[in-house]
């Protein structure tokens, strides 16, 4: 059964309080939890994710047609894209502490589900799709002005994620170089890794960039050298 | 300019008045109208479309999960995805007349750009999205009511699409068969068209099927014999 403390964790820090508490646990739960406790009639998240994903996907969307009056659609996708995708859903997953209350049968918690970013995304999905259901949509966009909006105010998220490409237009304008990417740290514990890398240039150092994956650090790390240049 | 009579249209058969003309005569501009009619300041449909597609995305997956509360989460998004598409989208637009009142330039005209589906489906979505954006989300449902449910009611959409495998598998149970999928019969103009195709087991008649597009006549034709075997 779904840990109260999380629903004491939503209201204290959310203000959320749900009507149909099964609705939420039934959000939180892998359907290898559902098959070891059958005797519960939980059910699992499956058909909530496949609310929420849309869910999200509207919201996200209007937030962003909204604050980029400017933005031409080809970069409003990309932007779109570039936040709704399994990593950045599974930051948000974390944020709310779905990994801890999340309810997932023995084997696949030995397996290390619990950690699992696709998993993560989809209980993110399925909470959210849980939400709408319980209480609207005014409350999901007000759940993800907390949440989501915040990451995309900062700037997180980019309509054009391939600085690689652009930097090494940049760079082989006057000629041929030989541009690497070295990760050179990685922080944290396995299921929350944060990497540095740094782009070198004919060997020498030109910028570093940190992320959530190499593939990310080393996009950053491209921003970084762009904006420098 | 948009039409008038496209307003009226809409006005008489489903009941909406837009507040914004500006913001429907957008939803119904082509960009080569917009760059032959700078004067005019539309603008193009790009922005709303980039909205729409959330907005039917999330109006349609709500639908389907009442609608069909026992369906599970792969069923669903199978049967969304045969919804959700440029074929199905194209139709929904014919059936509103867009293709009769959208805006486009004179070379675009001349390519034949008024009949093609992709752009038919971009603008149904940029429809959406403006009606979205001037009425709220309860009026697009209520519109949807009219123009998409009702086809999913009637059936039109499966969440199992791929009816051809499984009558192979089927009449290959005992042994090799020749399965054969021809065309007999087109119906319609060019831009409209309706086929119909026989499925022949060895050579022989089995079932016949009919629909928007060769492939979709073919699933039929092999969903009638899958029922009928």
């Amino acid at each position: 059964m779904l840990d109260p403390k999380f629903l004491s964790y939503l209201s204290e820090n959310y203000g959320i309080t749900f009507n149909d508490k099964k609705l939420v646990e039934r959000a939180m739960t892998h359907s290898s939890f559902d098959n070891e406790h059958k005797e519960l009639g939980i059910g699992d998240y499956e058909r909530l994710e496949f609310l929420g994903d849309a869910v999200l996907e509207i919201n996200i969307s209007k937030y962003l047609f909204e604050k980029f009056p400017q933005l031409p659609e080809g970069k409003l996708t990309r932007l779109r894209s570039d936040i709704v995708r399994t990593d950045s859903f599974a930051r948000f997953a974390k944020e709310i502490q779905i990994d801890k209350y999340l309810l997932i049968g023995k084997g696949e918690e030995k397996q290390g589900a619990r950690q699992r970013h696709t998993l993560l995304e989809d209980i993110f999905e399925a909470f959210n799709g849980a939400l709408y259901l319980d209480q609207g949509n005014e409350t999901v966009d007000k759940f993800l002005q907390r949440v989501v909006y915040p990451h995309i105010d900062s700037g997180e998220f980019s309509e054009d994620t391939d600085f690689k490409t652009h930097i090494q237009e940049r760079l082989q304008q006057s000629g041929e170089v030989e541009i690497d990417y070295e990760v050179i740290d990685e922080e944290g514990p396995d299921h929350d890794k944060k990497f540095e890398v740094e782009l070198l240039v004919n060997g020498k150092f030109l910028s570093k960039g940190f992320g959530y994956s190499k593939k990310h650090a080393e996009q950053m790390a491209a921003k970084k050298a762009l904006e420098e240049l």
